[in-house]
């Protein structure tokens, strides 16, 4: 399967979307996660985050789709960067992500069409299966790309979630109204 | 557009620059962002520099140039570093990137024509399409490329600013200068 | 020799594994240390590590394989992680690893045929000499290459334990168990 | 210049190594700086290093080459790995390098000829064309390659330490007597 992919009717499913869930490690990041034991025998996991994914997530939200993230970790870093991005939905510690999806799609009161998820590994898989717009990025695990609508050119935390949403506002025909606060 | 790219204008542009003003998230940096929370609910956000393009910025000043820093973000890395390198202009939390600019402009008293913005993102592009010289790194959004006059070869963090001063440097013939000092 | 490389004999090795031990620096993560300094002179080092690897040892124990590292140096980091992915040994700080590999071995039990090693550099070569399936990662060192049966394609911290994992089980024919699991 | 680049008189001017003094940034890391701001206006300045060049290190130490570190930055980070590595010679925070070259050619009793230096920046430049072999990185800058007998395959931080160091002990007809340890 070529890199970046985009299959046939993914633009008609991103057109559908209006909430966006993203796992965290290898998508949001690269996949590396700093490990930094406190005092008390307290650990602490640290991520770094790409600046050009958080404007997009911006752009995101100012035409009105919602964000939400879903993962299997625990880290302090991500709850502060997914409240600055303004996320709707933080989902960590998650150990059966496909029951937490389901959770959170009767919270927002959407259908499947209408969610987009986006994920790189096994673990990920029953949701991209279950939601409309399934998204992996570059560094997606071998197994799960057949399963994928759209594979990104970039890798996680080296702007592929930039790159997902962009494809998303662009098949919604609204990509001009962002770049017109720009262009003024 | 080719990378690196170079307008046919672009060194006569370089030659009037007297102050280079610098986003910093993608260009200083390669866009990655540390976030660790510290006591009492504060949050740090962290950033790594490239000594490479620290080096370039002590040549930009030794020739005259002037040096300031324009963000979107705050961080206590970026004051930090800023001050280590003598930038006379640190401005950071800038809400609207174009208004800070004509502040910016105003307080050193200087044209357009003398002021060079580098950056990365669409939140760049009021200020690229106002500089007289517009430089991006390599790893610049598409949509912003079009209005740089130079594309630098490395991306940011590692080492596109030091392309970005060389290439202003060598416009005005000062390089031979620089090199003086370390083929004596 | 090419990359990845994988011997004629490597899947037979492969099916007989039941142990397998990793060298940390190189393997686990991508050879960078972060060294800082703490108080009363004591020195911390930490690292990063891969959160694909680490889904590829949980399901590589849920296949019912064991897992040790094997390490010269001695990190914090390492012990919080090897405990959290469950490994069942964990020798830091050996100054000869064969002889820890010795240890090791008379302790589990096991026949040098059934003990995978994964290691990178010079100080690796006795114990990849004595495993039954010695692994090397893409950035191995050239000299000890020609004793791998197999050099993954991904880096160390950047997906080569995963790839090692996955040949493993691969080879033992278990890995249509870990995918029914998200197939289901 | 091809890349990497060795002079036709470089394995002669090996030979003839006793010391070797290393520039830290961008040879020794791979020139990128954490800075975290500490309590009461301290700075802190971490950086990374590199395992396989640790490697490297102690295999030159054991054929008799005799270290050292020659920056121009001061870091706390350096201190504790050159200390860990055995380094004996450690010169922070130079203003003029050749000034400090010279006092360490004077406090070790060497020849130029038998000094190789490594360093990939412009201030690197007078050390370079003072010491028998000079050394750059993959990552050195344009300006300094001309006067280089070695340009490393890997780049700072990412193995050009220990490219250089198998360089001067292969030239030294030593390697075998490193391998024969890891052989027996």
């Amino acid at each position: 399967m070529p890199q970046p992919y985009t299959s046939p009717d993914a633009k008609e499913r991103a057109k559908r979307v209006e909430l966006i869930l993203f796992d965290v490690d290898g998508v949001l990041t690269d996949g590396q996660i700093l490990i930094i034991p406190g005092s008390n025998g307290a650990v602490h996991e640290y991520k770094t985050f790409n600046v050009q994914d958080g404007v997009g997530l911006t752009f995101a939200r100012r035409v009105g789709l919602r964000l939400g993230i879903l993962t299997g970790r625990t880290s302090e870093s991500v709850s502060v960067r997914a409240k600055e991005l303004g996320m709707e939905i933080i989902e960590q510690g998650s150990l059966n992500k496909l029951d937490t999806y389901q959770k959170i799609r009767e919270q927002v009161n959407l259908a499947d069409a209408q969610i987009a998820f986006m994920g790189d590994d096994l673990q990920d898989l029953p949701c991209l299966r279950r939601a409309g717009l399934a998204i992996g990025p570059a560094n997606s695990q071998q197994d799960i790309r057949q399963y994928c609508h759209l594979i990104t050119e970039h890798t996680g935390g080296h702007g592929a979630v930039r790159d997902a949403l962009e494809f998303i506002i662009r098949a919604q025909g609204k990509w001009d109204q962002i770049m017109a606060r720009y262009l003024a």
